[in-house]
């Protein structure tokens, strides 16, 4: 094999409760990167189609994850990059994750797998940690073991796929302002109350009972942040208002999705979801922002190749 | 039935990574409580053998939490209470959960049962105030449900119980030594690193997921605490070398139970979970300070009619 087409998806991180801990993989949505063996070694990166990135192979997010598995290997030939951004870098829906996973996703299936899902995160944490300044796998894990996962250890990439219900069903609205995880991250107070690590423990533990258990009362009951999303969601216009609509549109929960600024909600049923969607697009069918909408399930699978 | 005993078993809480919100049962070890019906109404407690603790019923844990089920309530008599308290106040196993629980359950049997167990936390809740200061339910809810309990939040008393490993073992050390809740409580810090919210979310979220598939090398890997461990292990004797000592005698994990200074450990299967107390045992045998051992298994009944 000397190419291959990949389906990058995006994710969402942190899910209220779970803050650079939890993320779950979307469906549809995501970037498209072609991948050729090269007689030259290293890495090129021959064209990149709907964000203005750098093709430098030391800035851009996808080469710094490809050397990184490729300096664990000893091969005679190299790897030209195409890449299809579909998800807009800064949207909060693991645009850098999705680059960095494509690459050592494809590289890893064009040298015959020597390595399974799971350690391929280490190497795309590579790429990861240029574009947020911050070691976080969190969307890594979801992208590339697909589901929702927990990452108990990002230290040692101890990393659990976790179940989730059938009928669970994202919906992603994304305002087309860019938030840099590096800025979200720095409005964050560096110590948190005692107290809100005790609400934030009950809510996380919660969650992965409800996940196991398929409680879908208790998924929405957990789905709770008291520490990031009181700071953040400042940055993200009418915030407050599209989640209160997301509710009582019928979601079970909703949040900034990763860094934000774009926000999801989680529904039980594609119908629930669509309608909350269209409840969101309405609050901001007059602000002075484009804002898109997504309805996704749980992608399962994680990236792919087409 | 106008009267009943009752074993009000010991618990564990926080359980390493889930401060305030973890606990789970233990079994043999605990208190025995009578309660008689009695023409005159309100609660008097005519006998307390094993402790030192007020028969003032403004003031003792069990009529405190007996008194506010019966204002619930329109009776036209009262009870008797006769405590036999084989936990010791103090000691970091729940002496005062046994309690209150106890005094709720047993008046609940008595008047036909009118609560589910799940009902009753509320009111012993009342009596767990009077002894720690603080409101956590996070040893009566194992207590009243047996087995392992999360209490997603306190203030609504959202309690769920959590599956746990047919062969896990508790092996608890209790150095008898009297360290109050309030000043356990009080030597912790106010506020904690966000990066410490981090490393505790994954924990506690891999020891939840641990105990729903039964995987005791994950249990083993999330057992880990550094918020609070670090700071009340100083208030016990040689807790350190305890802890190390039990899980090189092959224990999955230790830490302090509940705010101590009781140590407790969890290992797979009773043979290590005795080996475990043998060996720390070993370790203060020469202190100047008794030191009890207790090995049990998770009880997955709570708090029982005998």
């Amino acid at each position: 094999m000397d190419n291959i087409k990949i389906f990058c998806p995006a994710s969402v991180s942190n899910v209220s409760c779970g803050f650079d801990v939890l993320g779950f993989c979307l469906d549809g949505i995501g970037d498209e990167m072609i991948i050729n063996k090269t007689s030259k070694k290293g890495i090129n990166i021959s064209k990149i189609i709907g964000a203005d990135l750098s093709k430098d192979s030391n800035k851009n997010v996808a080469s710094i994850a490809a050397s990184a598995i490729l300096k664990d290997l000893k091969l005679n030939h190299g790897f030209d990059f195409q890449i299809i951004k579909k998800i807009k870098p800064g949207s909060g829906i693991g645009s850098s994750a999705a680059s960095a996973a494509g690459a050592v996703f494809g590289i890893n299936k064009l040298i015959g797998e020597p390595y399974n899902r799971n350690e391929l995160i280490k190497f795309a944490l590579e790429g990861e940690k240029h574009a947020s300044q911050a070691e976080h796998a969190d969307n890594l894990a979801p992208v590339l073991l697909g589901g929702f996962t927990l990452v108990r250890s990002n230290k040692t990439l101890d990393i659990i796929k976790l179940p989730c219900p059938k009928e669970l069903f994202v919906t992603i609205l994304h305002p087309e302002i860019e938030l840099k995880t590096s800025h979200a991250r720095a409005i964050l107070k560096k110590s948190i109350p005692l107290n809100n690590l005790v609400k934030q423990s009950g809510n996380l533990g919660a969650l992965v009972s409800a996940l196991y258990t398929n409680d879908y009362d208790l998924l929405s009951r957990s789905l709770k942040d008291y520490i990031i999303e009181p700071l953040r969601s400042k940055l993200i216009p009418e915030f407050d208002l599209l989640k209160k609509t997301a509710i009582n549109s019928g979601a079970l929960g909703s949040g900034i999705s990763g860094s934000g600024p774009s926000i999801f909600a989680l529904s039980k049923g594609r119908d629930t979801a669509i309608r909350v969607g269209e409840a969101m697009k309405n609050v901001v069918k007059n602000l002075p922002i484009k804002h898109k909408i997504y309805v996704s399930k749980i992608n399962q699978n994680g990236i792919q190749a087409i």
